[in-house]
């Protein structure tokens, strides 16, 4: 993308009402718009963030045998009555009446949903485990919208649902989107935590949050320091194969977030040494929670034994449009955002600092061509702005490498590799500078 | 994707209020599930075929110039205020009131939001041409919402808005759309016309609708034959470049819907054997409507001489979630859908005719493998169903190529390649048989 050709609005001033980094940052980089308390429009720049974040979560989705499908963003009302939520859910539920004064809501989650389809088409034990999921926008009326994205009103989300004929079985699909999300997080470059928590409106027996560590987090957790340097599950996991180790092998140590803490236990499991009291940003949760809703919704599934059976249910979310400002809550310094590469917006800036030098222009365009040849997004600077006012606006937006090159330096037969994270730059032949950021963006 | 994990609820019976084939052939299909009046859920084939569309459409939007970004669902109203349209839109627009009684209304379209953005953050000519895009859910509360998702409530569509500086870089903008829709749509397989065309309550002097031809059209059309065999423009088209010849070579043959149909004219300017009169479906319209929302909402640029300047504007819309049932409309037969390769949910499915047979399973892994590797789509038929019904099923979900491994044929060193749209059968080796259908279906 040529940046004389982008729509990239970087702000120097943001409302006081942006209390948090990720929000400032999101609204300075021209990432967000507010259109109303809650609401926002992704401009471009965000929305390339998004996009890449929405595609993670759908690789390792699918690579733990969930199936992806899309559910609408609104709902008829009678779907939650049968499960009791449509009154129990309160005021966070956006309610709407249409021309005909039916009642539809804008769905919050969409377990009720999911379960309905389930029992129109599913009717033998034989068609499980069963995981369906979608990436789908969703409304809260929170009272109080704040932090930008972290706690919008309407909001991206992953969720999927899985249908086992037992207990046990559940358990398998548990333990399969645990390990997933250990995996989809870890490749965004957040080092993510599960804890024990509280399961909400969403009801069930055994629930976990993951967690990032950051000091903006909306709730304090206690946790066993060596959880955060778990190996990840590799690319080869066999989510066919027994899982529970993984999952034990976190499970065994302390976490949990402040809903659910237990100080003794904490003190008398953890030694002094490793305890761990932070503050988290929940990316993900997930649930089991049994027959929740097939029972109610009638949901069952004819056995081996040809006996009707209630499915035996879980779900399991994660916060897509959250996880753009609480990558950014990790991720940045006092210049800006920092993106890890898997999620940033481009690879490579390839900075022309002298955009009327013919020689300066010809390398560029040369670099940009190459680098996009070999499959990575570049962010070509080819405007007239200064070289300090360039610099500055890509370290603040945070793509992770540089490829500076000016007059000077050509003429010397160099061209700069900036790294966004260490700051380093490096000198070296035009070639070898777009080998380097071939290598590191792919 | 191994059918006996996938998620295809193939139905024999349809609700009698499904009228047209694509409705009828989507239920049957399991490709969707009305979840109320007129909004329906994607089921993983219907997904699969709905982000193939967006996908296209994306690559070609991004082909001329557009820059993806993507507004929210819910608006407030007081943007609707400032242009009028608040009242104007009148029952078809879904209000909405929050739990702190703002109002709120699902976006049937975006120009009032977009022209809001653009203001902000643009103040001079040098950012123009600029083209936004996206492709989200909007709303229509249509009195009675029928033919599935060809008039569904809530329906996907991209839409695109252009903003420059005068009439004649707003009809440049304008061609780069009428070019990109036309290479759009023949990418999916599909035979559209541009027709003049009402601009409706988004308003404006210029617009064409790009409608395929299908006995089931809403809407009767009037045009020139040559418009069917008229040459898609090619993918190293220069959108930077005049486009002007391409436009006018369509707009000199007569071409309207007959909300605009000048019966004297069309006799007068069309040959009697060249005269054609059908009915067809609206897949796209774009429309050049200059100063309408930028002079209420007071868009300007400042222009080269200093003086502010009310921006040029476009828009230009594309029914992705229509798109599904229309190009069933124009691709079907009495055994079912019959996708454009391009837009399949899978290019290709293996059918293991004897899923307990080891020499006929080993085989079929092999053709899974190497076809997935090969970069396709592929669906796995691995169940223990009758051949029969196999069969059936794969010719009603349209997949396009069939590699068939049975018994039989494998002894005598053989497997079969059976295309959906001819039915033609061939026989050949297993190598030659994959080496085929990873051809066809790249």
């Amino acid at each position: 993308m040529r940046l004389s050709r982008y729509f990239l609005p970087v702000q120097k001033e943001v409302p006081s009402e942006a209390q948090i980094v990720s929000h400032r940052l999101m609204l300075r980089a021209g990432m967000i718009r507010q259109e109303a308390a809650g609401i926002y429009a992704w401009l471009p720049l965000g929305f390339a963030v998004l996009e890449k974040i929405k595609q993670i979560v759908r690789e390792e989705m699918n690579r733990a045998g969930a199936i992806e499908m899309l559910m609408p963003t609104l709902q008829p009302s009678e779907l939650w009555k049968e499960t009791g939520r449509y009154e129990a859910y309160g005021p966070e539920m956006l309610r709407i009446q249409d021309r005909h004064e039916r009642e539809l809501l804008y769905g919050p989650t969409n377990e009720d949903m999911i379960t309905e389809i389930f029992r129109a088409y599913v009717k033998s034990y034989k068609a499980l485990p069963l995981n369906l999921y979608h990436t789908q926008w969703k409304f809260r009326d929170e009272t109080r919208p704040r932090f930008g994205v972290m706690r919008g009103r309407e909001f991206l989300m992953k969720d999927a649902y899985s249908f086992d004929l037992d207990a046990a079985g559940a358990r398998k699909s548990y333990n399969r989107m645990y390990v997933a999300y250990l995996r989809a997080f870890s490749r965004m470059g957040l080092k993510t935590i599960p804890m024990r928590a509280e399961t909400g409106p969403i009801g069930g027996d055994l629930s976990h949050e993951f967690i990032v560590l950051a000091e903006t987090g909306e709730s304090g957790v206690f946790c066993h320091q060596d959880l955060l340097d778990m190996p990840i599950p590799g690319e080869d996991t066999d989510f066919d194969g027994d899982l529970e180790p993984i999952v034990q092998q976190r499970t065994a140590l302390y976490a949990a977030t402040e809903d659910v803490h237990d100080q003794a236990r904490f003190e008398k499991e953890v030694p002094p040494e490793k305890r761990l009291s932070a503050r988290g940003i929940e990316v993900g949760q997930v649930f089991y929670f049994g027959t929740k809703y097939s029972v109610p919704m009638k949901a069952v599934v004819t056995g081996p034994d040809g006996k009707d059976v209630p499915i035996e249910g879980g779900s399991y979310g994660i916060g897509v449009s959250r996880l753009v400002g609480a990558i950014i809550e990790a991720s940045h310094d006092d210049k800006g955002v920092i993106w890890p590469d898997a999620v940033a917006p481009f690879n490579v800036a390839v900075v022309n600092l002298r955009s009327d030098d013919a020689a300066v222009s010809s390398a560029c365009e040369t670099a940009y061509d190459q680098l996009q040849k070999a499959g990575l997004d570049v962010l070509y600077d080819d405007t007239a702005d200064r070289p300090g006012a360039k610099l500055s606006t890509l370290e603040l937006i945070g793509i992770p490498t540089l490829l500076v090159i000016g007059p000077k330096g050509l003429k010397a037969g160099v061209v700069e590799v900036k790294d966004r994270r260490t700051g380093v730059t490096e000198e070296m032949p035009l070639e070898a500078a777009i080998a380097r950021c071939a290598r590191k963006g792919s």
